[in-house]
């Protein structure tokens, strides 16, 4: 397939350069910042581009750029290539928002954390794809599988549900462990004592329910430590709120198992 | 070393049969219930009881009990055993607990968290000792150091802030995934899709800064995804308010880095 990537972001890096290797052309990558859109595009063989008039005729348009900019993307790209299939990569955009502008329209998404510094298990990777139009739906269920052992089609209403408990499951455990290292720098304890606990706590979350691995103060429901963690966080009180919230959440959730 | 074992809960389990693997001698448990200590107590060659009157004359008894259960726990252990080493395995349990009823007191802390369906890396386990009197610090040291390659003399300060750091980067976590668990069911989308995801963002937080790594749209500032995951939990208020509090945690950590 001949490809065109839009943006330069995270996903734009890894998704350009893994459809590279498993030897698909990406033609040109396209940033608003045409340094950042050629360094992507030297690793690809692909050219740099700022406008949007010089995208080419394409297979597949790739929107990889953020949530709160692919509407307005999709109404240029569309302008200048109106008969190709767009897709973006978004777990939040409902496919809507480019078929009311777009009839070849379609998502890839693929579930993971991308971050530059690290390279994507894409084996392992679970990639989601719709499309308005059947061919176009099976053309990428086509290319993901190229990528991905785990292929999925699924309704933008799937995908939402599945992008929110991605949040909570990823963006809110690192900012867990974030809060975790700011708690122990103040005493100069070192954050890697922890590194066994938190690998442990995920890996057993994959091959348990998490509910029945609950542990700690607020599952137990002791009062006493429950207090002493809150006031040692008294001179924190994002720290304390965000402690409480959680521990009130942990015990309304086994109470009400016990009592059921 | 001669050991006595009161309680028969989870930390009890897996210290009691690993002290026994390595060669430590389990004389007794102790639990309330005679059933569940005599259990533990088969698992090891020890004897089950449930008369602090029956505790024998061994070098260290371990009491291994919820926190708040041990202050009871220590005086009426210190009656049978004045002489002997008792030390707790508390995270935020500090050592003056124990010491303002028994002189020979110490703490015997594996930072872990463990559950009686799996096997615990004792290994790459942190321990952490401390005691009143120093040749008691060295004996719980040599002990620690038959279990794990990790052990750590700290001060009850150091633990409490690595305790309630646990909690964060271990319990709440885990709240996380379950609540993550929740959202999914609802859709009848397979939760086991997001395991690449937690077990990646675990991973990556013990190779760089979880701060560098965090993503998601909290951290993008991108106030319409925020908007359309709170109302996606509009009749989850609980969910709802976790989902603002730690957004909004996000926002201002990243907001205040990009400004300091």
């Amino acid at each position: 397939m001949k490809i065109s990537i839009i943006g330069t972001g995270r996903v734009a890096h890894h998704l350009a350069q893994k459809l590279n290797f498993v030897g698909q052309t990406i033609v040109q990558i396209y940033g608003r910042d045409l340094v950042k859109a050629q360094a992507l595009a030297d690793r690809v063989a692909a050219q740099g581009i700022t406008d949007y008039a010089s995208l080419p005729s394409v297979d597949l348009v790739v929107i990889a750029v953020s949530d709160s900019a692919i509407a307005d993307v999709i109404h240029k790209v569309h302008r200048y290539r109106p008969d190709s299939l767009i897709v973006h990569t978004s777990g939040s955009t409902e496919l809507q928002v480019l078929s009311q502008k777009h009839q070849r329209s379609g998502v890839f998404y693929p579930l993971q954390t991308f971050s530059l510094q690290r390279e994507i298990d894409w084996l392992n990777t679970p990639i989601f794809v719709e499309a308005v139009v059947e061919a176009d739906q099976q053309a990428l269920n086509d290319l993901a599988q190229q990528l991905s052992e785990r292929v999925y089609i699924y309704s933008s209403q799937q995908r939402l549900s599945l992008h929110l408990a991605a949040v909570f499951a990823c963006n809110f455990s690192n900012y867990c462990y974030d809060l975790a290292k700011q708690i122990v720098d103040q005493q100069q304890v070192d954050f890697s004592l922890l590194y066994p606990l938190m690998l442990e706590t995920a890996y057993k979350a994959t091959q348990h329910e998490p509910q029945q691995m609950q542990t700690g103060p607020a599952m137990r429901g002791d009062k006493k430590i429950l207090n002493l963690h809150q006031a040692m966080l008294s001179q924190q009180p994002q720290l304390q709120r965000i402690y409480e919230l959680m521990s009130d959440g942990i015990m309304q959730r086994h109470h009400s198992e016990q009592s059921s």
